[in-house]
């Protein structure tokens, strides 16, 4: 089998890795924008061979892991050059704009939506591992609109990651991953530019800080290009729950400046109701890596 | 030696386990306001005997780790009661308030301001541990006020922790960690508390989420009445910090609305500058644990 993962970063990186751990048969093919990840990609062997325009015909399944605001163009080109019975997937964190742009495809049955939960704050094929998505959750999204068989097709190539397949519609889709996750990121970037705009000698933040702020900042590590584009392909969703997200710091500002602590200890109980959620994610990251 | 360790917590009660195992000779006497803290902390060994106020008198060092709220008001009763060559000394995260406070006490020249940059989510005796403050930053606040002899026999309990000790204004120490620590956890809390009144399903949230969520939000773990009392005491710089983040969200919104990701493109590379310094604080905390 033929496979060609376009986008060799974090996620497309350590899906290849992961095909050459679990399917060693299978024939490696990948293409990055930028020239110096295909070589390292190369050289790191995470994937067997340079993938041209001429071999797009003879694979039997491509992976586009790209930035999200760029992968409805990428997907479309592809799917006008695969063979019609190709399995092309993405695996990109929006969804919605995305099945929306290729809804009218001659070849959308041969595509397949699907957002690996998994990454971390590096970037890059020298960030990429083989067991990055291992025990964790894959989502398929609007998988009616998938032959069924190129379904199971995915499916069997995940298969040894033991992942926890859920189907979600793509819309769902985006309006869930805004909360539990691009808003962890928006707060994060933006809780690091209110430090660095306070403390002007780096050297202090280091000495002050312990691990409570560099867990709660470590996602302002992230790559800006990444999530420049999830932010701009799940604008109107992040909009609403940044809004959200705002107005909840005013009420606590609000009571902070009336002196309410009793409310404001409430606000914390109430908070502490994810202790048993973060302490599952946790175990399940923990059997991840 | 006898010492006295008021408050049997999460801070207290690793201070008490870091004397027994770097000065077994040292008798260790405890108090906790809570009677479940205070027989967990015999049975667990973190401290020797039970402190009565009786005791006070023949303590050398007495260390308060108690809500910062309840702290002014403890220190002055301890104060009142030790011997005059005795150091009393606190743990808690705010000082400015505790050192105006205490200014005029008489025996303001036994007190030391102490404040262990260490800590987890974690509470209680229980989740105590005697290498909490290995390689941590400790900060002592207006250290002037203080007898030098007195300075010097808490430098040399520390001593064993390799600590890295700072000196700092009571005021500024404040204004500082009203950034690098109490902002994080009000932006975690409340990060917490928009997830959760979205997500209604705490399986969709487990499902959904993954370790970059849990990273951002574990301090939402907190303890409340920890919590409460800093909010409380560290008020006006805390008002003044999270205004400067709320506005820093509403620009990013703004960008997000008028779709200028050019320009949140460079808000993500300036937040980038904070990796030295979190790979630094990270290296930091490995070393520590």
């Amino acid at each position: 089998m033929n496979i060609a993962c376009i986008g060799l970063g974090l996620i497309g990186g350590s899906f290849a890795l992961s095909l050459k751990k679990n399917f060693p048969e299978i024939k490696r093919y990948g293409m990055d924008k930028n020239p110096k990840h295909l070589e390292k990609a190369l050289e790191l062997n995470i994937i067997d061979k340079v993938l041209k325009d001429t071999d797009l015909l003879s694979m039997d399944v491509v992976v586009v892991s790209i930035p999200v605001d760029k992968a409805s163009t990428v997907i479309q080109e592809v799917l006008d050059k695969v063979h019609p019975k190709a399995l092309v997937m993405d695996m990109g964190s929006t969804k919605g704009e995305l099945c929306t742009a290729i809804a009218d495809h001659p070849k959308r049955d041969q595509f397949l939506a699907a957002h690996p939960i998994a990454g971390t704050e590096f970037s890059g094929p020298e960030a990429a591992f083989s067991s990055l998505f291992e025990h964790k959750t894959m989502i398929f999204c609007d998988v009616e609109a998938t032959q069924s068989a190129l379904v199971e097709l995915a499916k069997s190539l995940i298969a040894p990651l033991e992942m926890s397949l859920k189907y979600m519609d793509s819309k769902a889709h985006d309006k869930h991953l805004a909360y539990v996750s691009h808003l962890s990121h928006i707060s994060s970037f933006m809780l690091g530019k209110t430090v660095l705009e306070v403390e002007q000698n780096d050297k202090t933040i280091f000495d002050l800080a312990g691990s409570g702020f560099a867990s709660t900042v470590r996602l302002a590590k992230s790559n800006p290009v990444t999530w420049t584009a999830i932010f701009k392909e799940n604008q109107s969703e992040i909009i609403q729950a940044l809004e959200g997200y705002i107005q909840n710091l005013k009420t606590f500002q609000k009571q902070l400046e009336s002196q309410d602590y009793s409310q404001i200890q409430q606000e914390l109980v109430n908070a502490n109701e994810l202790k048993p959620i973060l302490n599952g994610i946790l175990k399940k990251e923990e059997n991840g890596n």
